[in-house]
């Protein structure tokens, strides 16, 4: 990417900005208020209530109570800490988990873990739009079954999931309910309570605070086994001496996003629709990934046929455009996404991932570039591939 | 406290104000250079090479190298995933574990937690000075120990332990040799060489770094499984999106307490000594903790008998002064310190335990004013307590 050219950052769903406000919040905590929050002394005082008032920020984004929230490091920490340490700490009752097939690796890869213990996982499977059956998480469940996990959206794909259908299903079978909200917590209205979930996790990077903060909620009574153990910190349930800046940034960033939240979506819907629209008119054999209308409302995501998503994504940057070709996560893996598989789409398909994911400071022009940018650049790699003669073929057959 | 009044902050040991270079460096991160370090375009190669800078600039500290370097939220995680985490790698060689009886929680309860899988832990004795006798680590390793952990140094009594010999010994048992040096990674020479250690923990906010940052090292071919499963992040060791703009405060302040090492250390250890002989002289019936010489350079730590630590501490900080009674992750447990109860001490004396760390910046004058503050608040104390007729009488025992 050369200097002083233009700059369109249609990544949101691997990292935000800070709110300048967020970071206004943060920096007392990075300066002269210094201390520990677990201190006996004056110094821990200001520390350990701009926490607490962060936890309150946090708990009002997601409709729950202050004492529900566990700090953690990232969202990934939090799915981790809600997957084994909600089944560790229900072991005795059984040792079977359900998960859908679209969940974030740290979910997956923690189930992954559990099963060196003992523990069994079904994944449920997903539709074409990478969308979950309640019936299917239902008829998943068995007398053993301590814990369903189902992601309230996939950052991949975008799709929301019918969480409030299926937690009133998990309801009353002995299992606790979990959600990966971490794509959904500051984007879309989220609240436990309406959603009927035990346990949810969040991330602050996602919602324009920082990165190093996440947080895992449960509802009162959800039994949990620390992953990190070994001090008072969080209730005994997460040990560490607190990140304090980045905590009081997320609390700040949860409270604009509260307030924010609905007009974020009128300025990004339009923004997504139109490159959704905007792609796929432009660009042959493109397929639009994800459910037309129960997705983010900041995620166009396609698989363009005949094309390496990196390959895609390293041209779109020399002209200046962030985009990612699934989760940021897993991106320097170069594997095909197991949402898209688990979709149906074909490992070539699946190649050609593309995800633009727009931001509540993303313009129309940064839209129209990225559109008028990517069709050539599709057309470049297509004749340079080696697939460039099956592309032609197929087109033949098609057209 | 009052406003206005003197403030004299000796508790470095709980926490450390951010060098503003530290903060400087921070702020690009925390600002415009936002990316994801995992991104396959422009926005995540700041962020990515500022990264890697600061792992090479943290394994200096520790005369590592950089590819050892596991960063993670804290020391404490650090001290989990070391302690957890090899334990579980090479629990088809036993599952046996050898630690001292003075180490921190996160390293005692990893401990515990593991007894739950079937590991068998060995708690190696100190003496009265708080050190490990190497012999005794050495006799305490069976065929079956995969894991030693005898910290570099405790923060509550100051005591450096031989780990260089004990080092030499736990060598070539077939157990790995972890270090918790969070103590004293930036604050007294660490080199993993020169100690011979197979593991390293250490955290940012102890030498001057932001909170939510620390890392563990771990020798090329120590295996370790995640706690935190899921993501590419850390050669795929501690997934979750990396903290960037703590991870790079973390490194900046590792350089320059590489640079600043000795300067520090010669101005705090006659501070730190100034303490301990002010304090001896003038408050009667006083423990001196840990051992003379070996000992960390900031830190005075005592016993004063018939008092509540906690008691001390709030009057001290009505007079502006911020000191500790033991370690900061527990400190509000209010339980005597297992660490002085194992150094010999009964409980009524470890209920006095008193904890002053100076830091780089801490004056002469800070000093003075604590050392005549503090055995008119003790004098106070016994007075009212309950202890007192006991007190009276022993002294007129012992004088």
């Amino acid at each position: 990417m050369a200097e002083g050219m233009r700059k369109v950052y249609l990544d949101h769903a691997a990292a935000t900005p800070i709110l300048p406000e967020a970071l206004e919040a943060m920096l007392p905590y990075l300066k002269d208020v210094f201390g520990n929050p677990t201190c006996l002394h004056s110094w821990g005082d200001g520390p350990r209530d701009a926490m607490e008032e962060s936890r309150v920020r946090v708990a009002a984004l997601i409709g729950a109570s202050a004492d529900g929230i566990i700090f953690t490091a990232s969202g990934s920490e939090a799915n981790n800490l809600a997957i084994k340490g909600i089944a560790f700490a229900k072991q005795t009752q059984g040792k079977h988990i359900v998960i859908s097939a679209v969940e974030h690796f740290s979910v997956l890869q923690s189930c992954k873990r559990l099963e060196r213990w003992g523990f069994e996982t079904t994944l449920v499977p997903v539709d074409k739009y990478g969308m979950v059956d309640p019936q299917d998480v239902a008829k998943s469940i068995r007398k053993d079954t301590i814990l369903v996990s189902v992601m309230h959206a996939n950052s991949e794909v975008g799709t929301i999931q019918p969480i409030k259908e299926i937690a009133a299903l998990v309801k009353n079978t002995g299992a606790a309910f979990h959600t990966d909200a971490v794509a959904t917590a500051g984007a879309v209205p989220v609240d436990v309570k309406e959603m009927g979930v035990d346990a949810l996790s969040l991330a602050a990077n996602k919602f324009y605070g920082p990165k190093g903060a996440g947080a895992l909620w449960l509802r009162r009574g959800v039994p949990v086994i620390p992953q990190v153990d070994g001090g008072v910190q969080e209730g005994g349930r997460r040990a560490g001496t607190d990140n304090v800046p980045g905590i009081v940034g997320m609390g700040k960033a949860a409270e604009i996003a509260a307030v924010d939240l609905k007009r974020r979506m009128e300025h990004m819907v339009p923004l997504r629709d139109q490159l959704i629209k905007g792609l796929s008119e432009r660009i042959g054999q493109v397929v639009f990934t994800g459910h037309p209308t129960q997705r983010l409302p900041d995620t166009a995501s396609f698989c363009v046929r005949f094309v390496e998503g990196e390959a895609m994504l390293m041209h779109l940057d020399m002209l200046g455009i962030a985009a990612s070709s699934g989760s940021s996560c897993t991106s320097r893996a170069l594997k095909a996404s197991h949402v898209l598989i688990a979709m149906g789409l074909s490992h070539e398909i699946a190649q050609g991932s593309l995800l633009l994911t727009v931001g509540k400071d993303t313009q129309p022009d940064d839209v129209y570039y990225a559109i008028e940018a990517l069709p050539p650049i599709v057309d470049r790699l297509r004749k340079m591939s080696p697939l460039h003669t099956k592309f032609i073929k197929e087109q033949g057959e098609v057209r």
